[in-house]
């Protein structure tokens, strides 16, 4: 729907462009230029931890729109490189555009949290206790796996003047990489807290007030 | 799309059900019949701190599909009734589709969460320090806002059998927006140690390696 509103170049301004859009001209707007599989692995490295693991033709798709905007711009490598790359750096209009999303747009809105995890445990009554069990403790593998990259990354970020709010970004996903772990430990103590295996299956069915009909 | 599909009546087997699809029948399968404004009541107290925040019109589409599927039947109110109010509860076949989907779909997958305010700290190079500051405790001031609805629900539930795990996954969601809490007020020390209001503004442009050019 935007992408085509963009198309018509019918003035799009800011308020057109999803944070999607702004998320990639995000990553551009750190020094370098970078290639879309560079943005791909950066974004890897920061963005998928708080808002949005890009596939790389989202990335792609995103750079296209930016550069028809006038807000990146992008060249190719020269016969020096042993294979053709298309290199993208943001422009100046293009800075200006974001630095004035950052700013002036109003309230930023709550986080969005879509936890599958919880709306399993949210219907345990219809769940396997062991097989939900089993559900949180495969979470708090994955969770660990997913605390060492955001380390990984706070560790090749470390120290770099230019990247000190990208470290801050990725502290507080360190913190909520703990806490999410603290969170499905409590949740575990719980649900063994509901009494013994198969309990919780055996609460009384659905009382109908009443055989339902259609119409 | 699903929809669509569903609505050809081609063997609409579960796997065809969005997420959502099993969070509407999930919340039928709970004691007791409901209308649709009662089921948007109820997923405002319990699945939007979790999971998904659906508009009256996203309940009523679900429970037309549900209802076409023969997961869930409806009946008006009779004449003693001041209005005319559907109500909704689950077949039997929906309960048992929805047993089947909680205990053998295959990995839950990892929680997804879009933090608007952690992308604009991310690119903080780009902003006012004093905005973003703001920013940071305009979203400690809605999340205890929603931290005392979380506790209100918990209140509501307290004490009974059938509730059992929504109790869990609401304790969850109490121990979240605490996490949530503690992540901000930690997020705000980080950028206060950032040095001076101002300095972040002063970075360094991006050091380009030429002028960039089209083609």
């Amino acid at each position: 729907m935007t992408s085509r509103q963009i198309s018509r170049k019918q003035d799009p301004g800011p308020d057109d462009l999803p944070p999607t859009a702004w998320a990639v001209l995000g990553l551009l707007s750190f020094p370098g230029e970078r290639t879309g599989y560079e943005l791909k692995k950066w974004a890897d490295a920061s963005l998928r931890f708080f808002y949005w693991s890009p596939a790389v033709s989202q990335i792609y798709a995103e750079l296209r729109r930016l550069e028809s905007l006038g807000y990146a711009a992008s060249r190719r490598s020269g016969p020096e490189e042993p294979r053709t790359k298309r290199q993208y750096a943001i422009t100046e209009e293009g800075r200006a555009a974001l630095a004035e999303w950052a700013d002036s747009a109003g309230d930023t809105g709550p986080p969005v949290l879509k936890h599958p995890l919880v709306l399993r445990v949210w219907l345990g009554h219809l769940a396997d206790p062991e097989r939900l069990r089993e559900r949180v403790e495969d979470h708090i593998a994955r969770t660990r796996g997913e605390l060492k990259e955001v380390r990984d990354a706070l560790a090749r970020a470390g120290g770099v003047a230019d990247w000190a709010h990208p470290q801050v970004a990725l502290r507080w996903s360190e913190r909520q990489h703990l806490a999410e772990l603290e969170l499905a430990e409590a949740m575990l103590a719980d649900l063994d807290g509901l009494g013994t295996p198969g309990t919780s299956t055996t609460l009384p069915r659905q009382s109908a007030r009443g055989p339902l009909t259609q119409g």
